[in-house]
């Protein structure tokens, strides 16, 4: 993700100089054509972010002096085929995002909305980002993106928190020797009154992880409140993944744990194993992930993903990727839009552009 | 429209330059004070874009070598008598938009949200832009804004899809010796088992012109499609269109027709011829214009539009406005947000500011 | 409010150069951990700014020579702790703001979104900005944020208008020795066949005030009409405040007074008085405010309010607020999201950061 700086130049022209301070303008354009076939329906799609989840940002960074900085992190989710926002949570519960609202949704900066102070001890983060139940996808080629996305998750009971709103965070400093990690935690907001469900919405987790040179290791625990419901409860995540860059190639996995206390509980497991190979200008990824439930007829899905990204320049690429899934125990997850039938494949095909600025 | 290019300097401090790379921050901020008579009703209301569409937007070029680049243009529309935005649509449907927000209307990339390659060979654009069926409001020296606007459709059968999401472009390029042109194919995106409604949103169109000199004349032919039901169906535009451009006056003009297959199928036809003088710093405009419909009772509306730009500088100028239509066959078009019954004339009158940057 | 301009350097470079112009991105991203308590429900949230609203905007100037320039504002609200946007009304009436949209509202430039013409004589401004009757608040040293801001108003007669869309206001020029001013038009746009309510969302007021050297005072008269039923009716505010600032300590205060013309109409009067000590890099405010109505049972709510603000930079200040409110005639006044009974207390506290740029 490269950038534009509106930087210290142009602070001085207007008398805010100092050495560090900066104010960026970012984002990443990506439209894919995009392909989905399922034994139910295929589907052919204009897709937004298929290699990098489009977006468009300002941040900011103010060198307080003393080894303290201030800084800002406004990033909006944008859908460059429809030119649409995202939405955002008022409160991690359900309540928080009324409804789907399509082609009248406009930009919010449910992506990250930040305002931090950082010492040589750390950063103190206040606002909208990653929850920690997020992590599940740093060991993906693929990012989490388009139709390679890794299957770590079944259904969706995190999908509504991998992001979190009203989040109080600390992050490690970045002096610690090759270690990482933060503790975060969100808040649901509830009155005190609100009874069974007055602590929905609530959580937090921890990550901590190591970065030696090639390889790089860390682990996850998050978890966020629900009174249980027939579609709510409890979620605890715990991810645990590494990577290791050799020179033209890296492998990387994770295994992923989810305990869902739902009103009829369930535990999840699933996680990847992946390969990049670096060609010239070009990138090649294959991927295997999969997922499955202890819930009623335990469904499972199987993925495997291959894809190719080729570099026009640092800020630009063209891709395209190709995946298929397996499901069993009553599974229906489908590729690009396409509907399948219960324990029925999948397939689909990405075609797109990239360009970040 | 003029612009603020955070150009080459600034690449240069991020480490990102190229010789032709740049950002751009640009828009349009226009109000009016606008009021408009009809049988029924008179109203008074401050209007935004009554000159020119007020917006906001970002686009950048990254020269690749070799005479390639890549570029993104996000544009939202602003209303800038209220500061809301304006909806765009998911799916080129009625169901991908689904009601009308008011105030609570956040901004979108509506206008324009695209990612671009482009060589010597054209242009390949993916995104929402134009449809084909936009380019009657070409030859409108009152560009579709204001009390002024053309009466180049009648009702609304093509109002939905003048931009269109999911859109897959080829614009031809630059170096033609004048010829100019576009192929695009926009994408409904429904399932393949949607029935009778599965190519709905689905269209595109051909653009073909020619600009030597003083003279500029162009061809257009657009189609999308929608199940046949009382107030859907396939539609077809067909715009031809000229404009001569003498030294202090130009002349210009098009005609329109439009096939619209609902249930009681009908065609439209219609066009506008307009006059420009340039006076100093101004703009004296007059422009007749006409639309009608085969439907039951041939409802038509005949429009005489007038108006006056006073050039403050290039990116500034006040206006004035004055437009009257007439309706037959049970058409009600009304000016300015009056109301007027069926076969009666309405009026409006437009007094704005229009600032580019 | 810092802010970094683009300024003459980047116009030069894209040919739009004059002397004085610019154009700046500007915001304030503030986000505080609030705790309220009251007789019926206690609540912990991050909310977003409790020191100065969190905001991106866009404005420019640009010199036309002989004294006058033109100019834009868009100004949007962005809630820190979620990433949302904030709703404008289309119409200043119940009916422009059709419901609350929570995480799905997107951002909107309802805190200012104005283009102007400026010479000598003063400034034409159009669009939407603070109406007359948001004047009540300046001399509140919380600025009306966070949980020490003013009690100068109880329920909300005048919360949908402090701020209105399609203003037509003049501003008094800078230049007439401390004397400042404004006379503002607001307009509802109803047609007008709408009967009793044809003239709802119409009002508009006047403001005069004088500063010199360290004495500041004004008047502010301010109407918007509505047909009156239950909750609505015409709403008519005066203001009147002042303030003298000492070397290190300033002084201000403020009585209003509403009169509303709902069905059962009533008249509230109040006010508060603020100190403020600078010490140091750091800033204690303390004030008390009080607001009560001649309706049914008298409610009447009086509120204390302490804070303190370090100033880190000129741009980023860390900040502690203390407030505590009394009920009484009914009232339920509640601090930071609390629930409190009838006649009881409430009282609240912030934490929070607050960074400019």
């Amino acid at each position: 993700m490269k950038k534009i700086a509106l930087s210290s130049a142009l602070l001085a022209i207007s008398g805010l100089a100092s050495a560090q301070s900066s104010v960026t303008l970012f984002g990443i354009i990506d439209a894919a054509l995009q392909r989905g076939s399922g034994s139910v329906a295929d589907r052919t799609q204009l897709g937004s972010g298929a290699n990098s989840s489009s977006r468009l940002g300002f941040r900011g960074v103010e060198d307080l002096g003393g080894g303290m900085s201030a800084s800002f992190w406004l990033e909006a989710a944008v859908l460059v085929d429809t030119g649409a926002g995202g939405p955002t949570s008022t409160n991690n519960q359900p309540s928080g995002t009324p409804a789907t609202l399509g082609g009248t949704q406009g930009l919010t900066f449910a992506r990250r909305s930040t305002v931090s102070l950082t010492s040589s001890l750390g950063e103190l983060r206040l606002g909208r980002d990653y929850s920690a139940h997020y992590y599940r996808y740093i060991y993906d080629p693929f990012g989490n993106n388009g139709v390679g996305a890794s299957q770590t998750f079944l259904g969706a009971p995190t999908t509504g928190i991998n992001r979190v709103s009203n989040q109080i965070a600390y992050h490690l400093p970045s002096n610690l020797g090759g270690i990482y990690g933060l503790v975060e935690y969100h808040l649901g907001e509830n009155a005190s009154n609100a009874g069974a469900t007055k602590n929905d919405g609530n959580g937090g987790g921890v990550r901590l992880g190591w970065n030696g040179g090639p390889f790089d290791v860390s682990l996850t625990q998050a978890r966020t409140s629900y009174a249980s419901t027939a579609t709510l409860g409890d979620i605890t995540s715990t991810t645990i993944g590494a990577r290791y860059d050799f020179s033209v190639f890296s492998v990387m996995g994770q295994y992923v744990r989810d305990k869902v206390d739902t009103a009829a509980a369930f535990t999840g497991r699933g996680g990847n194993i992946a390969g990049v190979w670096r060609v010239g200008a070009g990138e090649v990824k294959a991927m295997w992930s999969q997922y499955g439930t202890t819930a009623a007829a335990q469904p499972e899905t199987k993925k495997l993903s291959l894809g190719y990204v080729h570099n026009l320049s640092k800020r630009t690429a063209i891709y395209g990727s190709y995946a298929r899934v397996r499901n069993s125990g009553g599974a229906t997850v489908a590729l690009n839009g396409s509907i399948t039938g219960a324990n029925q494949s999948s397939s689909g095909v990405d075609l797109g552009i990239r360009h970040a600025f």
